[in-house]
């Protein structure tokens, strides 16, 4: 069996944001030399995604409004008791559940096995700074 | 390692429904020989979820209502985004990441290692077309 | 390639709580042996999740509490048409599904591969008897 692992780091400027990590995967499956196997791949923060869905950024903007209607961010300590904390990012924490921490994706034949619309995001509820996020390749 | 890859298709005739698949997992996991490791079950679509839950169709109606009431069918442009781009299907991208894109099953002694009430379920939001579902086992 | 498995048990004395599994997980790993490979750890009853997230007093009160907002505890059969069956907890149902069935961790160099504040959590939603947790490794 092999493996290979790698880490990534992405800042994004706002506190909610979408990027397509996609490229960056496949590359790493390519690099990992695995043709049949399993691609792991998760946020290492605890206010952050990876999940797998459309990139479109109207249903982007979908999501943002989604989120925050089902978690509102609100640093008071009012509303969240983990914003007593000093913390402001109780919100952050919720949103991240609904997302999901993680996607295991197939390995088939030496590429990502996908879907026609399948595409990779990273999902920040909390930016502004570097957060990081694990991609393992286990396969033959 | 032992690897075996199989791609169900499954279309369901309502917008939303829930097909009990796991019988087709099992003989997959029984095709695949493999005594020890991993089952990925993934829908292919991004308007569809795989999860593992209950074989009760009371539950099933009070699925379909508490997404309704979470992320509400809308095909006007108005409330969703994505509506925009000549889609209906907004309320789907969303149902679907409350409900999962995945499951990874447990195989022990050549089974799926599951607890009591354990079935997987292929989730759909978006149907009433074929849509496709891989599974992938991995092990020894 | 190597595999190892095992059942943990938990009784959560209140109808909803989270436990902090690392310890044992982290056990789990060092007794399969594993170098690099995955960890698989699910609930293996359909009203539990496992989850990744922070140990925090708060946050976590703020999660029974938003939960409880998303999906009510309702033992009517008015509400919930699972409580039709005899059963009152149809909303564990969902309260599972937002906080998910399972999570897969990579190990690297024999170690759970987390950032800097991951920790595992059992998540109970109709507790007060014993429910059994899969942890499962696979690598090398």
């Amino acid at each position: 069996m092999k493996s290979h692992t790698e880490y990534l780091t992405f800042n994004v400027p706002a506190r909610m944001g979408f990027l397509n990590i996609t490229p960056q995967l496949e590359q790493i499956v390519r690099t990992s030399g695995v043709k049949e196997g399993l691609l792991l791949c998760n946020a290492m923060h605890i206010t952050a995604s990876v999940f797998v869905n459309d990139d479109e950024p109207g249903l982007h903007e979908d999501y943002k409004a989604w989120l925050e209607g089902l978690a509102p961010f609100d640093p008071s300590p009012q509303r969240y008791k983990h914003n007593r904390t000093g913390e402001d990012n109780a919100d952050a924490h919720m949103k991240r559940q609904v997302m999901g921490r993680e996607v295991v994706i197939a390995i088939t034949n030496g590429k990502l096995d996908f879907g026609p619309w399948e595409q990779v995001f990273y999902g920040e509820f909390d930016g502004r700074r570097s957060k990081r996020v694990l991609a393992k390749v286990i396969g033959e």
